[in-house]
């Protein structure tokens, strides 16, 4: 049975009876439709217990499936069997992966949230209400321009780009404000993915409508023709930006299929921006349960970094306990197997391809945080290799469990359960990677020699000529958020498995000063995807009584 | 007290209340927060009595304001407190104008339709909807293009364009896909605001998800390089571009400060689109009430027109009674006084002026249906004012009667909701203006002449051609979308009043297959608008606590 039969055929639960479960009244949330809510802000006072936070991350993701959501919402409802209060915390699905490759991001088999059509779709608007509130900034900024330019912006010089929540490479380089006087200053302009703007970011990090505000405020939108940086506070509409993002900023609720929980919130990609849910999700989801899990994209060299060193410090509170999800194939994969001889056992194969889930356990545990590796079983996975597995993890001195979540849902994941609900118990004692005094560069060569286990960083001519700008400007001190290819520690896509002595090559730097971050552009990487030679799109369908069909 | 703050401090109904108002039971809607909804469709069979169906229309827009929507809030409740099951049927506002100078479109002072601040904002999300299954299809046509191009499409001659729901000058003429061989294919492109889009006018237009469906699918987004059409059916995606509009074709319910039930669906600008409200939601308001009052954009000449010639055959419904809105302020700016004079009596100014409402009167007759004038009382008229106006009507045998629905709500328009209801008793002899066997010219020819009172069409050598283009292609039968200035009867913005012997000159036509008519682009209409040098997003905000204030 297809995920989204699985999905279309489960009885929900009515979002009143989800929020009653998570702690929450009627009068506390907002409902859209009969199984998804927003939840309002300021939380009332909760009785709080015990608030462990568990984060899943993963491997580096091959085509072959990791399953990491599938494994947040299993682990999830197994906790929730083993009666522990459980919430989970996941981040909204992109549309441009939903109609190009990927799919879409609620998990799978039964292992899902749901209403599955609706979250993989518009959701409860949040996406939108991003690219809307992005692009009236950038419609402001060249009114500004066209009308008069008071503030002397140079418009060879705007940083502000235009997003769209959709894959659509003819729109990374565009000219705008072509055909006459009349119709805007001509400049070099270009599209971001939604998921990839400062706009998410500043949403998944504010901590409430203050916050949010200062954060707008302080976005540099681009600079003055003698070069002094210009944010939106200096154009005057900081407000009407704050004001398109009112009910973003809250917190969605939904539940899995075993009526888990779950809420689904802000969804910033991590190999192109910072990749977790938000702060005030997470942070709510703590409130409410005793155990949340929540998950950061691709592999631990992305998502999780960025949790842990740009997140967390936001939230207060790191995780207690880390879970790296592996599966056979994947490490397979990154052991030089073609995906159409996955099926095959190979324990070589797995035993070359596992240096890369062990670089990632040594990345996790520098932090001081306890990690456990979650293998998400396959069919086709033998008993040999799943035994292999285990037993490369021990060397490792690293607990191990395998758990059926797409085919079982939580019932797969007991045991796993029972290992992270008593992980949660060992005291965490964080060491940070790096302190907030270190510069762009030494932050850079951290991440790059102690999580991806490179051997240094080159910067372009631009990016140093940037270096040397930030450091004028006082944004030295800034944390950066990497990005980089998912599919390798290193920036070059095809080096799978374990690379060792590469070298990370940062092209350039983007400010982001109301996320409070710089972003390095390394290798290749492109902020606005492009669609595949056959968009997932064209299997899609809408019957006449309103069924979708072709949704995965 | 401005309209935010009386929406703000209005006691709201639940919107379970309002449904049940409605005639719809718990289970019949969609609760987007408790003060909105969607309305599942197809509707259970409702017990029908009179169907009356009032269109209010107007005279042509000044900036002194003429009140359409809140005429129309205000004839609504006053029919509700004559004991009649009444509903409105509104258009969602577009967050362009909200964010530039117009404002919202949720009427104003004691006629307004609540949550104020939700409709005008990102509402049930319908625009975003529709900007995003437009833009993915246009993502889709230049992947298509990348991926080798197997429809052998024209970059040249793509004519879908991209839209967003922003006031944006700099994004009308754009160049795309920049950037290299990796990055798509060069060629001009341009954003149109997403109300004037066909998308929008496939939501307006559609009576179910067939229907939906077989309009997406006849979309023409280009020509091949042998110049034959293509459309979305052979683009084989359809299907994924209907379910991004599944929500949004579900019509939206919301109340008036006094509770009578409102639907606001659909949101094209009668300037550069149709200008009426969805089908569905005019059908769902006439299936559930008695009466049901609703507008077409701007004056009579362009959403009056408009929705007699292309909505009213698409709802198998015409007018009961058509309503004409007029100011004495806005009839004095239409005979030569400046904004800053209105506030004088001039008698003489407002007699001049008044030849625009009597062409009105007379073009909304023509097609047999009865008229009644809606004098909108402001604080600065004069009684000799108000009677000379209402004697003007009367030489045209047309009742006039004066309201004060910003000051009263419904209460100041008891004595309109009287004679609209005797109006409606009358018999309708619908008139069309044109036989479908028509051509495109001589459609054009009878509008001009007989609605707008003009001489002739004049049509560039462009629009020459693409007649002779559509005449081979079977497209010269289908009905004309004329876009023009809305300030003049002319296509000329400048000559106000009621202008003679005037020539309307077609530079462009747009075919639009799955709305199912071409627009013709008029003088130097614009489909996408421009950001005023003091934008109204400058004035807004969003306090600690949620409080918007600044929306108007």
């Amino acid at each position: 049975m297809k995920d989204i039969e699985i999905a279309q055929q489960s009885e929900m639960l009515p979002i009143v009876e989800v929020a009653k479960k998570a702690g929450l009244t009627e009068d506390e949330i907002e409902q859209y439709g009969p199984y998804k809510a927003k939840i309002k802000l300021p939380l009332v006072q909760k009785e709080k217990t015990k608030q462990k936070l568990i984060l899943m991350t993963a491997v580096n993701p091959t085509p072959a499936g990791e399953g990491k959501s599938t494994v947040t919402v299993g682990l999830g409802d197994a906790l929730s069997l083993l009666g522990k209060k459980t919430m989970i915390a996941l981040r909204e699905p992109s549309l441009g992966p939903v109609m190009g490759m990927k799919g879409g991001a609620t998990g799978g088999g039964y292992s899902q949230v749901v209403p599955m059509e609706d979250i993989n779709l518009h959701f409860t608007g949040d996406m939108h209400a991003l690219t809307t509130a992005n692009n009236t900034l950038a419609a402001l900024v060249d009114n500004h321009i066209y009308q008069g330019n008071k503030l002397n912006i140079d418009q060879r010089r705007v940083i502000w780009k235009r997003v769209l929540d959709i894959n659509d490479r003819a729109l990374r380089n565009i000219v705008i404000g072509l055909g006459g006087i009349t119709q805007g200053i001509p400049r070099e302009d270009g599209f971001d993915i939604t998921v990839a703007s400062e706009m998410m970011a500043i949403l998944c990090l504010a901590k409430d409508i203050e916050d949010l505000k200062k954060r707008i405020g302080a976005i540099v939108v681009g600079y003055t023709f003698d070069r002094k940086p210009v944010t939106v506070d200096e154009l005057g509409v900081t407000g009407a930006i704050a004001l398109l993002l009112k009910d973003a900023l809250k917190p969605n609720l939904v539940q899995t299929l075993a009526h888990t929980p779950a809420i689904v919130h802000g969804g910033p990609f991590a190999n192109i921006a910072h990749g977790c849910n938000s702060v005030l999700a997470t942070r709510t989801a703590l409130e409410l349960a005793d155990y949340t899990v929540t998950e950061a994209g691709f592999g631990a060299d992305l998502g999780a970094e960025k949790f842990l060193d740009i997140k967390a410090p936001q939230l207060g509170k790191y995780p207690d306990t880390i879970v790296i999800v592996a599966t056979v194939r994947a490490l397979k994969m990154n052991g030089g197997v073609a995906k159409d001889q996955l099926d095959k056992e190979d324990v070589e194969a797995l035993q070359r391809g596992s240096e890369n889930l062990k670089r990632h356990i040594k990345s996790m545990k520098r932090y001081g945080i306890p990690v456990v590796v979650a293998i998400n079983q396959f069919t086709a996975d033998t008993k040999v290799e799943l035994e292999t597995l285990k037993a490369i993890c021990a060397t490792v001195d690293t607990p191990a469990v395998v758990a059926d979540v797409w085919g079982q849902g939580g019932k797969g994941a007991l045991e796993l359960a029972e290992v992270v609900a008593k992980t949660c118990e060992k005291p965490v004692q964080v060491q940070k990677l790096y302190a907030r005094e270190d510069s762009l560069e030494e932050k850079i060569t951290k991440i790059v020699t102690e999580i991806y286990g490179g051997k240094d960083v080159q910067l372009s001519p631009k990016a140093l000529r940037q270096l040397a700008q930030f450091k004028e400007l006082g944004w030295d001190k800034l944390p950066v958020c990497m990005a980089k290819t998912q599919y390798s520690l290193s920036d070059d896509p095809k080096a799978l498995g374990a690379p060792v002595d590469f070298t990370i090559h940062v092209r350039e730097f983007v400010p982001k000063l109301g996320a409070g971050f710089i972003v390095a552009l390394t290798g290749n990487v492109l902020t606005m995807p492009g669609l595949p030679k056959v968009p997932a799109a064209m299997g899609m369908d809408l019957a006449s009584d309103g069924t979708v069909t072709g949704l995965y």
